[in-house]
């Protein structure tokens, strides 16, 4: 994600109806939050917002909360639903490094769509499905745990598919070209238009247990 | 595997010093045909013979059983080794259906090269690393149980990688475009050769349990 300041994004993001800022208040009763008792699906690093705006549009039963660490990324996701009402979608301004402080077996899905590599070996606890954050989700998953994820690097998938097998998820569904089958449902996201569009094989997986 | 029938391709397997005809003597009981106590590991669909004879060329102290079914195959991969002397290698002119019936807790490592994708649904039970097969692999297999897997085909990859960690396998190795890596301690097929010459990926799959 190659970032840029944007002019008044801080005040955008503190001012948005949007984002939740005293998160810390609904530790393991975001229901409350949304008042209902709705499925809680998030996507963690929701970047500019398209994938999970339009999975809260098509799934109104259905909770969404968006995170995403960088202000002038989450800005823009905000810009595009400001002038819209979607109850059921919120965004979080965070890091999720600490994603188990914020939720407590609430969650019943998590997004991992064009997650950051980081493809240097001293690093591999800070990708998203490396085991150091699956045993966090354990903590905010409620009872069944499922993850879906999207990617178009190769290094990154081959991990995560160790890596979740390993952590004894079992696979749903495994595409190594997403685009060759029917995409009719599939939701992409901004990410995955340019890298689809570019030829690059879209890799995803979705894993339960 | 296009078929053309090779004359004299009976009698030359029945005559080969390599081609095990009284399998049923040996069964639990291969290391005395070798007459040693090493490792056997055994390929399914060898075809030509290009990767199991360089292996058991590398790998002396290794047993190596290369398992065929059509005549017209093997008997290409007899003429190669024919004039040489390569105690560790064997053949088996068989279908591997019945392979629990040839085998008995005696295999070390399963090799599945370029293996036939059977395609249709209703054919799954056809596939090397359907349930069918995984199960009759348990009763071959002596302790640890080792599955390397080499294919072209992206549904059956999909579908083997689903299958063998359903199966409680855990991945030791994944690499979804095996000429990106390093390769040369790569032994490849003369189906890989082709397949990869025509810049097709090689998915590769390293599974224990």
């Amino acid at each position: 994600m190659r970032l840029r300041n944007v002019k008044g994004a801080k005040e955008k993001i503190e001012n948005s109806k949007y984002v939740i800022l005293d998160y810390e208040n609904y530790k393991g009763k975001f229901n409350e939050l949304f008042q209902n008792n709705n499925l809680l699906y998030i996507e963690i690093g929701t970047g500019k917002g398209k994938f999970i705006r339009k999975m809260a549009l098509e799934n109104p039963n259905i909770n969404f909360i968006g995170i995403e660490k960088f202000d002038s990324v989450l800005v823009r996701a905000l810009e595009k639903v400001e002038q819209e009402d979607i109850p059921n979608l919120k965004f979080l301004r965070m890091d999720a490094t600490n994603i188990d402080e914020i939720f407590l077996h609430e969650i019943d899905k998590i997004f991992l769509n064009f997650s950051d590599p980081w493809p240097k070996a001293r690093h591999e606890n800070r990708r998203l499905t490396s085991i150091n954050f699956l045993r966090k989700y354990d903590n905010i998953f409620k009872s069944t745990k499922e993850i879906e994820m999207k990617t178009d690097n190769r290094h990154l998938f081959e991990f995560s598919v160790k890596s979740l097998t390993d952590y004894d998820y079992k696979i749903q569904l495994l595409c190594l070209d997403l685009y060759s089958e029917d995409v009719s449902l599939n939701i992409s996201t901004e990410y995955e238009d340019k890298f689809h569009n570019k030829g690059l094989p879209i890799y995803k997986i979705v894993v339960k247990k």
